[in-house]
């Protein structure tokens, strides 16, 4: 979704300001999330293709500019400046599926001040939130091993476009596919389902219900089998499958209530005394990346894991510390003082090498063998490249991972990557840092 | 957003089943929230008219049918009763703004089963989301007493879709306005906003841009003081506002940092020797009903609260424990027995009277002295009548807010409303669960 009134009100209302008085020199604005989760070692970084779209189309539609004069009393002249808008500045950013630390931008902006202020609402709302699931979801992934995890999210994610956004990055982060039918279509991800209580219930009884769907979807016929009573589920769908087309004919059975762990032991004992090996095992019901790793460590044979709502909303971190500040305006840096929110001046680079991350002022050169990690991805407020297949995201966010040290990615209270800040970076925050202070206690000791 | 394919695959394949076996009698499903989260006593129903919406424009567009024969394998008998397909049921819900509690359906659906299948996600989606964030803004705006609390969410909702329906949704609540913009303008709530750190280090000091923002917006003029020193900014906004039009010319001051229960005593005092008792302190910076209600029991003098994330995202309870389910299909009452997540059956009706309510059959007669909850708003697919003013559903929300007893709105560890099954609801649950059972002990000694 687009549009010019996609933004908090006080965005508006100084970039009116900045527009009356003419302030059009180049803002640098800095993305970053201060401090990562208690449980979260590292990020994976999402979101970016959505701020681009947003940025390319960001204007003011006709209705939007009538709001502004009738009911926010704008001006002629500046209605007439907000018309013309356009974004037009470049932009730095991580690609998707990156993983980054605490401090480490993830998107810087150099645009005309009004410009960069008016889509920094929108900005922080795509990054924060889907690096936010993709993290999750990448924790999801992580604790199964190799057993395969799906994304049952969409019926209680926070709104339909949430959804979407959370089927793309789970996907981002390792997922094998999702049950949104719009979100796979979109994006090209694996669809996959299986079938409700409700359909269980239709019927006059389960064996009954197994038949109909067994004969209607015989190339993919994965059964709910807890309705009424789980094991004796698994023995009605074995019955079932016997009847059809014989063993190899029922694909999967899913686990939906109960002990999952105790469960998918008799119910795989009984799959494989009626020669089905190769049916698998779905599991889900409330999991999350820490029920998943338990499963997963008590060796319960479960081949699949459908994971909803708690990866969908990211129950245990729902948000970031996430900000979007202004580090130089007018080739001068800047900073803020405020208690506990302190921020580093100057546009910047992150240098990933074997040591570390560092981060520096954008114009230091590169540490030897390290490499940048923010690319440039839009000049004068246009793509400088297509959106990249969501499959090299998946893959970047896939060989990041593999590159952790267990400390970082433990589940519980892991250590953060290493990030040290470029000694050129730490002097031009201490410098400005002591002008500024010394010019409140000036103001100080007037007051 | 609205779209057939906005739903699990499994609605789909479930769907594709009930068309070709001719299965289209009467379903309903009823929604409803199982167990409400630890420190919830009570829930305000939001999310409905999007619900509605969806329903009423329900339908595959080619694109879609084309991704079903194509990528689904869906066959052509199917995909032709699916391009014809709409929603043409009856639906009764509990109107927005309106308190409800565990177990009490918010909203149930009488359609052909495969209608009512495909509309679950999103029906579910709307609701779980919408009626959490209503009700942690209720509670957030409780906990503020006679001060004002305005929603700052936009930037870290989860989606820009989510940041409108949040602003919605907070108003109903009982916010006094967004800074939203976008969402503003479409539901018509006051929109609100000051001035970003950014806005001040773009000057070369906080007073110069102090001067620059009371001149562009003299009528209402509130100033961020906490970019550098707090009481500092204070000084400053006081001698700014003192230079420009006076006492009366400082419309308010925003803390955004440190503690802002001193602070707020502090800039009170400042404010109040300097004649401008009518400047207001507006707070902001992490704060949730939990923080707000800290500071009115300290008596800090604050008038406005900005409150942003954790009420956006519903940070302690992000979603609800939502069920969509199956009651009575063709005439006969059905429900399921899986382990912790058993159902009641049959179409119902919510009874609130002096004593509390009472969950009955649709069809038992209202106790003496008891109005329904759940209102007829769709018939064969249509809205029964236009959508009401959101200011209809925000005075409903603070009448039946007001009429719940202590125990019960408090923030920590409430209790929740007193709620009761009829005794016809009782026994049919129980015949219908021993008759179930009955069939699985049959079944169990077969095996």
């Amino acid at each position: 979704m687009t549009g010019g009134l996609l933004t908090d009100l006080y965005e508006l209302t100084m970039a009116a300001s900045y527009l009356r008085r003419g302030m059009t020199g180049p803002a640098t604005f800095s993305l970053f999330v201060r401090d990562l989760p208690p449980d979260r070692g590292y990020l994976v970084a999402c979101g970016l293709e959505d701020c681009l779209t947003f940025m390319e189309s960001y204007r003011f539609a006709k209705k939007e500019l009538d709001y502004l004069r009738e009911e926010q009393r704008f001006d002629p002249a500046t209605l007439r400046a907000l018309e013309k808008l356009r974004f037009t500045g470049d932009v730095s950013a991580v690609p998707e599926g990156r993983v980054v630390f605490s401090g480490e931008p993830l998107l810087e902006v150099t645009a005309p001040i009004a410009e960069a202020q008016l889509v920094e609402t929108a900005l922080l709302n795509h990054l924060t939130f889907q690096t936010a699931v993709a993290t999750k979801a990448a924790r999801c992934a992580r604790a199964a091993g190799a057993a395969r995890v799906i994304d049952f999210s969409f019926r209680r994610t926070q709104g339909i476009d949430a959804g979407l956004a959370v089927a793309r990055a789970s996907y981002i982060a390792g997922f094998a596919g999702t049950s949104n039918v719009e979100a796979a279509r979109r994006h090209g991800i694996p669809a996959v389902g299986t079938m409700a209580h409700s359909f269980v219930e239709a019927f006059p009884d389960e064996e009954a219900a197994f038949e109909a769907f067994t004969a209607d979807f015989p190339d993919r016929t994965t059964l709910l089998v807890d309705t009424y009573d789980t094991l004796g589920g698994v023995r009605t769908a074995i019955r079932t499958a016997l009847r059809a087309d014989g063993p190899g004919s029922l694909t999967g059975i899913r686990l939906d209530s109960g002990d999952l762990g105790a469960l998918s032991v008799q119910a795989r004992h009984l799959l494989d005394e009626a020669d089905m090996s190769s049916t698998r095992i779905v599991a889900s019901g409330g999991l999350d990346e820490y029920s998943i790793a338990e499963l997963t460590a008590a060796g319960a044979p479960i081949d699949v894991y459908g994971v909803g709502t708690k990866m969908g909303v990211s129950a245990d971190a729902p948000s970031l510390d996430s900000a979007y500040k202004l580090v130089a305006f007018a080739d001068r840096p800047v900073m803020k003082l405020s208690t506990g929110k302190a921020t580093a001046p100057g546009a910047k680079q992150v240098y990933r090498g074997t040591e570390g991350d560092v981060i520096a002022l954008r114009d230091e050169p590169a540490p030897g063998g390290s490499r940048p990690l923010l690319v440039p991805v839009m000049r004068n407020g246009r793509r400088v490249s297509p959106a990249e297949p969501l499959t090299r995201s998946r893959d970047r966010c896939a060989a990041d991972i593999n590159t952790l040290p267990a400390r970082v990615t433990r589940l519980r209270r892991p250590e953060t990557g290493a990030v040290a800040l470029s000694p050129r970076l730490e002097q031009t925050r201490d410098e400005l840092r002591a002008e500024l202070l010394s010019r409140v206690h000036r103001l100080r000791s007037h007051a």
